[in-house]
């Protein structure tokens, strides 16, 4: 029962996370700019309750978030979730702006916004790619050098590093969530959503970019958000970094091309390319370790390859409704 | 031979890397916005050569350097030497915005400079801040998390994130140069001027921030320079990190104190405070690890404390010029 405000509330995450935070009795206030969230994708659940707020407004701007927080008259913000940020990695390969302003300039933003409206605790939604290539190595929290080698990537380290800072200057706490892949509806980016599409317009062949052999793990994103609520609940620390991710290897690239195809057009046949990488700036296999979660009391409910199995099934019937 | 762009260059590290690069027979473009560069701090030698071309402008306006840089004629800038950033890291502690507007967004005009003027290799002046307090461990360039706990420091990471990505995209080679505290003249900040200039003021005290225990490691701005040729002449990866420091553990505040005392008013007192860290955002001690510039074959010709009684002679100097 208590104030919350998620940036990029309309996005594909932040409408999960929005509808889980008004299950547990909070009144949130949903900050987007409908950049690349979308009001199509907040559900009924959310439009029909009188504790969901939304605030048509960018991160960068943070006067017009204050002025439309006040006027909204709610107890002081307990919790910010700030997930608003570029999230189309391809887009800012060769444009260092696209990610510099909308995943760094966002969470300066937010800071901005919480000198003038009170400090509150700041849940972000990192990545990752903050690790950069690390080859076969699971990656921990602590390990290091962190070498992003996407400008995606950099934005989201130069946030978190911006988040370090102000636990020391005036917020009470910072929590660092270093996603995996995350699958699931709304989906409005992503392999399987690429994948869906493309079957669609054309059923007799599939064109994977890379070899297929790219191996990633993936959170379904019902996991994601009770991971982000249990490290919410219980993590003790002024500043904690968590990766959130299932505790396998992954799931490959071929393997969900072949899942999508034997659910939406069985005869496809899938072409690969040569590469072991689908794209500049792409970690073609990582692995996340997760122990430091486990060792925290929690783990998911689906593996990466049962999560990728229930996102295709949701994402295809999604596309039906559209 | 060849074109070289300094950032900061009207600076106090700036104006001793131009001298060393024109000494070299470079062209150098001498970038600064004179915020807290001076003229005053660019000596004869500098201002008559035909080599140094003078920009003032901000690195936050890149257009404004691409404009001015063509106009030069001069062949392509082969190497950028970045050191435009907020110096005064106080001033950054409860406010956000001096560090990201002048030491991050600095960073990333430099690239969208190089975006329109071509490919260059970055040298960039980062900070052992990025480190964070590791308590008495000697800190080394893999070492992992980064957890800065200033402004200043989380934005020198962020603008090395930044850099690690571009690598990737479009620049041909990144250095990140993570200095120990330089000193050395034309001094323009710093506990050494600090204490020059209240000793001035009041010959019979000193009053110290902190308990004088700060232990910290100096290097001389002559050894600097000398290390940041020797890293841009050997460096081989396309991406490197190194500490430039002393290789050895540093000197006290008390004792640079002393030094300063003995040298201007022998009869001051010294009076200390209590906490260990002399204000929020300090690190109160810190090791740098110099293994690896060592390894590759360079070593200072001064030690911390030999750096700091140098520094004290050449500020005592200067100050009687001024």
């Amino acid at each position: 029962m208590s104030t919350h405000l998620v940036t990029g509330a309309a996005g594909f995450i932040g409408v999960n996370l929005v509808g889980c935070l008004l299950r547990r009795g909070h009144d949130v206030i949903m900050v987007d700019d409908l950049s690349s969230g979308s009001v199509g994708n907040i559900g009924t659940e959310i439009a029909r309750s009188s504790h969901a707020h939304f605030v048509e407004a960018s991160c960068g701007d943070p006067a017009a978030i204050v002025q439309a927080t006040r006027r909204l008259g709610l107890p002081p913000i307990q919790d910010v979730w700030h997930l608003a940020a570029n999230s189309d990695i391809p887009a800012g390969l060769n444009d260092p702006t696209i990610d510099i302003d909308r995943t760094f300039l966002t969470t300066s933003g937010v800071l901005l916004m919480l000198k003038q409206l009170g400090p509150a605790r700041v849940h972000f939604a990192s990545s990752s790619a903050v690790y950069g290539d690390h080859l076969d190595a699971a990656v921990m929290e602590t390990t290091g050098p962190l070498e992003p080698i996407s400008y995606y990537g950099a934005m989201k380290l130069a946030s978190e590093a911006l988040l370090r800072a102000a636990v020391e200057s005036f917020i009470p706490q910072a929590n660092i969530l270093r996603f995996a892949n995350i699958v699931g509806t709304p989906a409005t980016h992503g392999v399987i959503l690429d994948f869906v599409t493309r079957l669609r317009a054309d059923p007799s062949e599939l064109v994977v970019m890379g070899d297929g052999s790219q191996r990633k793990p993936y959170l379904h994103v019902s996991d994601l958000i009770d991971a982000m609520m249990f490290v919410a609940d219980r993590a003790a620390g002024r500043f904690n970094v968590f990766n959130l991710g299932p505790p396998d290897d992954g799931i490959t690239v071929a393997h969900i091309a072949r899942i999508v195809a034997d659910a939406l057009a069985p005869e496809a046949s899938l072409r690969f390319g040569l590469e072991a990488r689908g794209w500049v700036g792409d970690v073609p296999r990582f692995r996340l370790a997760t122990r430091k979660l486990m060792d925290l009391g929690w783990t998911p409910r689906l593996s990466s390859e049962q999560a990728v199995r229930l996102a295709v099934a949701e994402i295809i019937e999604q596309r039906s409704q559209g």
